[in-house]
This record gives C-alpha cells, sequence and structure tokens, in this order.
C-alpha cells in the first residue's frame, strides 16, 4: 500500500515558540553551538492507490494537514523497498 | 552551517491519537481509502561543527527530543548544497 511522507514546517521568518523553547532546554542541558532549532510535523499516511494520490495528497495537505499561511509543506511517496524498515 | 534533520515517531504499536483523529477528520472531508495516519516530529537543528555533532545529536535526541520508551527517533544530517531549498 502506498505510503505519503508529509512535513509540515514554519515558512521562514515565522516565529517558532516550540522551536526557541528547545533551542532555550538544549542549552540547558550543556548542548553548546546549537544557533537554531526549528519544529515542524512529521506525518505518515497510509492510502489506497486511487489513481489521484497526489492530487489528494496535495488537497489534504492544503485544506487539513498545514495552515498555507504560515506553514510549508513537502510530499513524498516511501519507497516501498524500505516501508519495513520502522515496521 | 551543519544543518540536522531530527524524526521522531511513536514506535509501532503505540496508540496514536492525534493520527487517529487526523485519519477521522479527512474521512469528514471526503478523502477515501486513507488507512492509516501516524503524526510525528520534525526537527531542524542548526549546530555548529564541534567535530562531535552525531554524538550530541544522539543524546539531544535520547534525553529530550524523543521519549525513547514510547518514540524512535532518525537523525539525517541535511545535504549542504541543498539547504537554500526552504531559506
Amino acid at each position: 500500500m502506498p505510503k505519503a511522507l508529509v512535513y509540515v514546517t514554519y515558512k521562514a521568518g515565522v516565529l517558532d515558540p516550540q522551536g526557541e523553547a528547545v533551542r532555550g532546554a538544549l542549552s540547558s542541558l550543556g548542548f553548546k553551538g546549537v544557533n537554531d532549532v526549528r519544529v515542524g510535523k512529521y506525518i505518515e499516511i497510509e492510502i489506497d492507490d486511487t489513481g489521484n494520490i497526489h492530487d489528494d495528497l496535495e488537497r489534504m495537505c492544503h485544506d487539513l494537514l498545514a495552515n498555507p499561511v504560515i506553514e510549508d509543506y513537502r510530499i513524498e511517496m516511501a519507497d516501498e523497498s524500505t516501508n519495513g524498515e520502522r515496521q
């Protein structure tokens, strides 16, 4: 079954408070040299092959998974041969 | 500057309520054939090259970014040549 990987990230210039918090926490834990942290979403979607997957995924991202005003998204299809890696 | 990409996902078998909610919402929006959705985190870290990046990233994931009891993580280094893609 096809598996889509969706990456949702804040657009450049949009403040990322969660990323800032992580950066501060890493610094408190003693990690030096961490200059910037951005936290986004990583979504795996197992979907039947209806022949129209790419259009569907595009609409899913636009309508539900991302906020296109402040977020970018990127869609990849998982390589079937490596699907078992995390199963 | 090196940029690390960290993917944090629930281990197989761990209930993912957020993924379930997304699956239900996609179904409500009329998307057919969505069988499973898993939501994880995608973290971009810009870090100075101290010569010890990989060990540091491993510890960051283990100590802060992921909960190793229920989550898996994967670390990749971004290809410098494609770094500009999302800047």
